[in-house]
């Protein structure tokens, strides 16, 4: 049993502090519930800038934030830390490594996780970038390959070293592709001046037949035109088979020998167990209704990347970003309200606010629903979009400065291997 | 062999990036020698601020500096990330993991490491804090423990989990005991409002009959007063025999039940191997001359904690801090010029700038070489230094940002679990 005192107040669990499950918190204040929030990191992470961690541009804390001192001054709420094992939902109860727990209503929000699509290698070789931890994990990675390739007089070895290959361009393997060529071009030849940087090269391999492939065809052009004035090289129609013995093989053949290869080409939702088959839909998405109530129950939701909400408009459910996750979250919270009141709960229509992706200094591309645009200024809208959506007025000016600096200095200052990776994969 | 151009110029190999590696590095800047600078981490770690990433003040990128990014402009100067192994004298070479290197001079730089004297479950069950990886453990540490402290009903498990013991009363011991009252009284009561804080014990157990037993007994008495007021419970000359099944045990007979003791009673000097025993004095450290030359050697020189240069005036050498390092490194780069140019060398003095401590919001004690003062003055004083003190213009200003934000919103916004310390802990 966790140990938390009983109320008289229906109870919401919300499993899950990201986009969604906070947007829930915020707004249940002060609505009568306890709400018990539950998330394996005791910090929110702001994944849009997980990539500028790994490429040593923002250090971690900048983008986490605390989640108790997110909820500190809510009446009856009480955030633990554990990871949810499944739901009972027989005995309405959450099942979880530190106890279980009794609800009234649950709120999944678990997000989404890396979809490796079952491949062991790719598995067990390749790097992820969902969590901090692993972001760190790949700047190590990143900068322990130009230690080693200084060492080395072999130049087969030295070029696996200085090859990255980016599996996937979606805005996560756009972002990561552009900001590893901002390194290649302004801070890397500075720190290893005894290096051929032309021999650093940066893979993108992608599945679908044009990068960013849920933006516009305008937008998508731009960026990989972007990209490719980086000196990344884009394969478009490629399919990444197997990564064995630093080789990474595609489906027409094609070979790329390389230390280090970044997986962004799939994610799937972190469902939890305790349902039947037929509620986990493509993608291990939960089936939800218009009202995010997962199917076959009324006191059981699911929101965000987790969830899919079939509708007309979204036959395959609405994208796995904050923005649906967040408009989600805070219409359940009225909802929940409307429930327990007795009354009938509203719809969700997702507004849909556009989308973008930065590829470097001066250089990113936004699809608003009416128009797109590139370039400068929507670099500046970008920086602008992602600053103020940070929680936290420390984070947003510690961020900002940092972008400052890193533009004015063409540097990257977090470029520092605090925890070193590869003894650690070769010990996996 | 590590991979190095040859040279018709001197070479000098600095092993330790360090406060006293970094100084003579700098120093050496276009004196027409080659310079190879050796450490096992690629940045700079400011460690006279660990405490304040240990407690989630700052970041630990905002203390660390990349090494390369020091010697970028230098002229025939080469980094390498490596463990030195050891010096062999007779072919006047370095032994490192990543292959040995010639030298015409070698410079031991590898300041100190944790002296557990030899206890093993001290070792074992304990916390040190030299390194920011030690130092984020503690922060991990920390907060898991307010974490579990939550879900336990048992009230002695409980108070163990919210007991703090700190070994050694030297700056490192009390500036972290100071920072931890802080976060009792300002930080953690918000967090967990559903924990009894008058159960939080900080325990500080120093073995001398003073705190801070290097400095004026008119600062030692005022920074006990201080950690008293902020409720921090202080025990002179108590020596800790042993920790073990969450028990640390005192010679006079104490007990204290805690989860986590942190380890600050004691250093030594990281002397490399390649020396006879004669020359590796108390503490471990290397015996050197007033030039810092190594005993019985004209080439091998030694600086700062790692040295002992035993004259009148320190009969046990040298204190241990960043300021005998600084300007032993100093000197050194100009005795180094002589010596290859043929001219005699100077002998050091240490210019001695006093020292200080501090242990709370406006709270700190500073001794210079004439008079000793404490409080505000000596807390802005001690900001001041440290401040100007960090290298680089970025850490500089992120750092003052973050005091500014804790001082006036009572607040440590890096209380993140960004990897888990308990599991890890319960492996080894």
């Amino acid at each position: 049993m966790m140990n938390i005192p009983t109320s008289n107040r229906p109870r919401v669990v919300i499993i899950g502090g990201g986009f969604g499950g906070l947007a829930l918190a915020k707004k249940l204040k002060n609505k009568n519930f306890q709400v018990v929030l539950l998330d394996k990191h005791n910090y929110h992470t702001f994944q849009p800038l997980l990539y500028q961690v790994a490429t040593g541009g923002l250090e971690s804390g900048s983008i986490a934030y605390p989640i108790r001192k997110v909820v500190q001054d809510y009446d009856q709420i009480y955030f633990r830390m554990a990871n949810v094992e499944r739901i009972d939902t027989e005995n309405k109860k959450v099942v979880s490594d530190i106890g279980t727990i009794f609800y009234d209503y649950v709120v999944i929000a678990t997000g989404s996780k890396t979809n490796f699509f079952g491949n062991e290698n790719i598995t067990k070789n390749s790097m992820a970038m969902k969590t901090i931890p692993e972001s760190l994990d790949i700047r190590s990675l990143v900068l322990e390959n130009f230690e080693e390739a200084l060492q080395t007089t072999d130049d087969k070895e030295q070029k696996a070293l200085m090859n990255f290959v980016i599996v996937g361009a979606g805005p996560t393997g756009v972002e990561l592709a552009g900001a590893l060529a901002e390194m290649k071009r302004h801070v890397l030849p500075k720190d290893y001046p005894d290096l051929d940087f032309n021999k650093m090269e940066i893979n993108v391999i992608q599945g679908a037949n044009k990068v960013l492939d849920a933006m516009s065809e305008k937008s998508s052009k731009k960026a990989q035109e972007f990209l490719e004035k980086l000196g990344v090289k884009v394969y478009l129609g490629e399919i990444v088979t197997d990564y064995k013995d630093k080789v990474v093989y595609t489906k027409s053949g094609k070979e790329f020998t390389a230390e280090t290869v970044i997986w962004t080409a799939g994610v799937m939702g972190a469902a939890v167990d305790g349902f039947d088959a037929t509620v986990i839909q493509r993608g291990n998405r939960i089936k939800v209704n218009e009202f995010n109530q997962v199917e076959g129950f009324t006191d059981i939701f699911a929101i965000g990347d987790v969830a899919t909400m079939m509708t007309e408009k979204t036959p395959m459910g609405h994208p796995m970003m904050a923005q649906p996750a967040i408009q989600q979250g805070e219409l359940l919270a009225s909802n929940l309200v409307r429930l327990r009141d007795g009354q009938s709960l509203k719809s969700f229509v997702y507004n849909d606010k556009g989308s973008m992706a930065t590829i470097g200094r001066n250089k990113a591309v936004v699809d608003l629903p009416k128009f797109q645009f590139s370039g400068f200024f929507a670099w500046f809208v970008w920086m602008f979009v992602h600053l103020m959506s940070l929680i936290g007025f420390r984070n947003k000016l510690v961020v900002f400065w940092n972008w400052m600096y890193n533009y004015l200095m063409f540097d990257r200052q977090a470029r520092l291997i605090i925890r070193p990776f590869k003894n650690k994969r070769d010990e996996r």
